[in-house]
């Protein structure tokens, strides 16, 4: 390839500019992290000078993507958007780290020019798979001859967090398997960590480790300055067509600062006469701060803004013919890029009575992806379970690079391997990346865990992901403790803003579907059985979608059972030995809190009213359930080894073990005050 | 060196018994993985054959361990126990998965001859490394010229999917780094996962990335059948003292059944025909089974069993010359061997007045790590976050390679780099050693959650492991929403048997580290304040050791705040505004859930009784809080990026906050029946 001089002294003085930029909003919040962007800034410059975007419409869906991994570096990229013409003024810059600003700590998803959030390291470059892979399938799915409608690269900033951090191993192997060559990420190689020197900690041959992984790898000797060889290094990588590319640049943190090259310039902003010094060496006024040349502004303006509205200008121009020559491809990708589901989807879900068989949850949610599966924008898959999962429908096409033989980039079936936090990144990515998708991930709900730090970043950054979690008790059985759930509900209940779904049977199973594929901000658990369970007489799509509600009532009861998953079937088999006593019991089914939560409080009353005690009933931790029930029958300990139906025997989930634990709760409340537990003083 | 062919028919006839007293297991439970045990049963005869233990003392220090990550094969390592002449009969193994079996259907720590527990992927693998890093710094810390106490190996089998789990990327990375020559791990490389061939999603060159650790990795082609091979290379890899070693062992799934080398093998039962097939193809009689030799019997008493007493009575005769050439050392170890603490360890905790001055309980955590890092067993580190957690006491020395000249292995600080999940494993491995370990593990609060599936199995196994969790609250500031835990301590509150201490000042945080380092069976997690906070009049060590005790007491309160951590000096300063209003307020502080539920029902009603409204303050998610309180005030929704005290106060945690909201909750109960949440009808 033919090396191109292609910068000039304004180039240099954008860098230095950019570095100014960084240091002055750390100054400024007197918190924050300047090294990073000091050693990166000539890599944003090249990176963001070359890439295809528009800053006065970020959410053009054919724009290139870029992840800021090491999202402590922010100031690096809010002084990029800044330049680069999005909508951060340097006064937001000077508001930097400061209550209700645009500017937060971390890059967050909700912000303009920010793709993913991050901060929590690993993240990034994991998300980062996702928003290739969703570009992939778009391409395959729409893409026709003289109609490239996607094409768009997704590249990444990352440091040696994200490279010790497992999930990026797991997301990068995954990445080399699937050939993401519009995936291209810079390696920040500067030595230091927060800890010290990286070799206290860190001495493996992160190329060589890329290299096992299936990615090309790249160098930049001079990362503190050569921006020929970055540029170079770039469009090199952009060759790549079957294999990302690990681009290894080397930087000295905290370049120019009188503390370069040592972790004092990690985490902690510079001091006055360093900032002073520094400005002086880059040939800035040394009393002065947030200084951006016009030059610099203009070098911008030639180089990104104008050329970023006159590529989504040709785009739309191409689009417009494409919708002539393929109109019914067209719609469906305008439909997507509204965010809109087809119409009537719903209607495809399936419905149960009561005549129909007992099957395991697990089972009723793959016969609703089965009917909906049609829908293009919904992909996913397993982390190596699919027979256990259920996730995948018949017929399906897997998600795999043609060369394979395996399957087809607009596969829709992706098999993500023993790989569960990184799937959570990824499939955060894929709904990041827009068009409307909606992936799911299977898994056992025990190993959601294992993908904790990635759901959180779903349930912050509102990405409606679903993940399909079988096996969701100790229904699990044989398998014992180490797969039984048990304080995972509670984990993400806790968790704001998420759906956990653990669906008594097939209509609440159809009805946690359409809430959770409906959803435009929350992610959604579906908690599944392994074992079967009947279909219950009075669930409904309808009703269940309330998130709570009466499956059977009783004209003034005793007690009012909640329950949820398997438990709502003992719960009404129980409620029938106890009117053989002649106590009554109503039986509320609760699929889902967060939905039922945000029901008019009347509605809620009148599922959980006064004056009746109220009984929780989930062979799950009891924690939590307080804010539901007076009094909570649960397993506050590890299930055990064996078949399903002794262990459930043997913690007295049964009918008996459940009519006595009635009794005794009606005893207790007899004659007391009852007050809802929804009632609330404030 | 030497290739010696060291196995006869008797050896075959071994594997053999060993491969169908898998299949017999699986078979008699109708459930289980056959797959792997049919693959591995060489290399189990080969490894066992020459390991150093004696079944006649499990818990014998210098044993060599042996780590069954793919844990699901667990029916090949009872197989082995019972033939090793562990307390496993025939009969034990006809029970295999069966209700209160000793032989559950994923090995768990507390069954003899069982190391670690395993069964979720790569925690195997990645608590052998905390195996042996607790052997590198036992042995560093007592051998001497001539007595040497300390030189076992830890031994590992593990498949692909612990190879595809970031957390043993994480490990094996550290592994490589630390140069740990003593651990040797077979890697079943049968490329057969459950979805399939491993190729839809593992293509990955896992020699190559092992290389790039720092490993040593051999070979072994014939896997199936090629003991030698197995042995010689075990052998190569015990000479390798300055790397860890992966020997990459080609197998079959599933060897000899009809089904072999497919998925279908991997986890259900072999139908009874192939058994048939395969008893008759390995020479047993086909209507028979759970059939063992008696040639084999004698095998394993030559090979293990005598050999094994023999070590360990050679062992005990150097201890008791030791025990009279170092007095010092012999007693120190042998009180670590009992299982006991230092005498009078706890009067080094530090305890404080309220004429201190306010620190952060991150500080003071530090300053009782430096009041007890000199007991020899307590080690630990951080993930990367030394300078912000302050889990590094004065002149500590790392735990590192010596020929780094970052310090010895006799060093007890170790330096774990961003390795939150690998870091949890690790300490359970290092815990699980023996010899009275109590490791530590430091992040922040929010990244505990990275290593959930660590902590689970650190639960289940009764790990007395420590996590120094910092930066607990939106009091992390600015670095925002990303870094700030809402839903933490509630995930881990409701995970059985961990202690989950948020202290309130310099005593509790004493109290936290006394009560944790005594467990004999139960984790704790100590999260700790980044910022400063008072230290209260009315805590003590002693009062805090009871989990939740009465801080702050008036006559016939009219509420009774329970807190936690930076919470509590805010409700004491609540309370005194509050007096001048006439209202009366108990302030209770909670440190430890786990602990309070331990103190008998009256201590319990008498810190939290009836009759009077019970408000919980805690700046998380109120998820939970209903167990100890009628009402809750908390945060059900992510932070905010800004200086801690703007973002405490845009959330209303300050004494107004709360004074209106203590106001309101007295109201609602007003003249209503009060009961304590603490009773309950069963």
């Amino acid at each position: 390839m033919t090396q191109i001089d292609k910068f000039t002294d304004v180039d240099k003085l954008a860098v230095s500019t950019i570095r100014l930029l960084a240091v002055d909003q750390v100054a400024s919040a007197n918190s924050g992290h300047p090294g990073a962007p000091l050693g990166m800034a000539p890599a944003a410059h090249v990176l963001f000078t070359q890439m295809r975007m528009n800053p006065k419409n970020p959410d053009w869906i054919n724009r290139d993507r870029f992840v800021l991994s090491n999202g402590h570096a922010v100031a690096l990229l809010y002084s990029m958007l800044h330049l680069s013409g999005y909508n951060y003024s340097i006064e937001d810059l000077k508001q930097f780290r400061h209550l209700n600003s645009k500017t937060p700590g971390h890059p967050e998803f909700e912000l303009e020019g920010v793709e993913v959030t991050t901060g929590p390291l690993g993240q990034g470059i994991s998300s980062a798979v996702g928003l290739a892979i969703a570009q992939a399938n778009l391409a395959a799915t729409y893409n026709k001859p003289d109609f490239v409608l996607s094409d768009n690269y997704t590249y990444v900033f990352l440091g040696d967090g994200c490279l010790e951090e497992g999930i990026s191993s797991e997301a990068s192997s995954l990445a080399g398997h699937l050939r993401l060559g519009n995936l291209i990420a810079i390696y920040d190689d500067n030595k230091i960590t927060i800890d010290g020197a990286t070799n206290v900690s860190f001495e493996e041959d992160v190329a060589k480790r890329y290299e096992a992984y299936g990615w090309e790898v790249l160098y930049v000797e001079n990362g503190n300055e050569d921006l020929n060889g970055i540029y170079n290094a770039i469009q090199q990588a952009k060759l790549s067509k079957d294999k990302p590319t690990l681009i290894k640049m080397s930087t000295t943190i905290g370049f120019g600062s009188l503390a370069a090259g040592s972790h004092a310039v990690h985490g902690s902003p510079l001091k006055p006469d360093d900032i002073k010094q520094l400005r002086t060496k880059f040939g800035f006024d040394p009393n002065t701060s947030f200084t951006v040349p016009q030059e610099v502004y203009d070098l911008y303006q030639r180089k990104v803004v104008t050329p970023g509205q006159q590529a989504e200008d040709d785009w739309n121009k191409l689009f417009a013919s494409y919708e002539k020559k393929y109109p019914d491809y067209a719609a469906c990708l305008s439909r997507r890029l509204r965010g809109e589901l087809p119409e009537g989807w719903e209607s495809k879900l399936p419905t149960y009575t009561p005549a129909d068989s007992a099957i395991a949850t697990r089972k009723t949610s793959e016969i609703a992806l089965d009917a909906i599966h049609s829908i293009p924008e919904v992909l996913g898959g397993s982390a190596d379970l699919t027979p256990s999962n259920l996730t995948r429908w018949k017929e399906a096409v897997d998600f795999q690079p043609p060369s394979t033989g395996l399957g087809d980039y607009s596969g829709k079936y992706i098999r993500f391997g023993v790989r569960e936090h990184a799937m959570g990144a990824i499939i955060n990515g894929i709904s990041a990346y827009g068009a409307n998708y909606k992936p799911y991930a299977g898994t056992f709900l025990n190993f959601v865990s294992y993908a904790a730090g990635a759901l959180r970043l779903s349930a912050l950054s509102g990405h409606p992901v679903i993940w399909v979690a079988t096996h969701d008790s100790i229904g699990v059985g044989e398998d014992g403790p180490t797969h039984q759930p048990i304080e995972t509900l509670a984990h993400f209940r806790a968790l704001p803003n998420v759906h956990v779904w653990r669906p008594a049977d097939g209509n609440e199973t159809s009805a946690a579907y359409k809430v959770a594929l409906s959803s435009k901000t929350s992610p959604s658990i579906l908690a599944l059985s392994r074992q079967n369970l009947p279909q219950l007489e009075g669930s409904s799509i309808e009703k269940a979608s309330k998130g709570g509600y009466i499956l059977n009532d009783v004209s003034n009861p005793d007690i009012i059972f909640v329950a949820t998953g398997s438990e709502v079937s003992l719960a009404v088999e129980t409620s029938k030995q106890l009117a053989a006593k002649n106590i009554k019991a109503r039986v509320v089914s609760m699929p889902d809190m967060l939905t039922f939560d945000r029901q008019p409080e009347d509605y809620r009353l009148s599922v959980l009213p006064d004056s009746v005690p109220i009984l929780s009933v989930e062979v799950l931790t009891t924690f939590g359930w307080g804010k539901y029930a007076h009094q909570s029958f649960g397993l506050d300990r590890f299930g055990a080894s064996g078949p399903a139906p002794s262990v459930f025997k043997k913690f007295e989930f049964v009918p008996e073990g459940l009519a006595s634990r009635a009794e005794k709760t009606i005893a207790f409340y007899k004659g007391k005050e009852v007050i809802s537990p929804l009632r609330k003083p404030f």
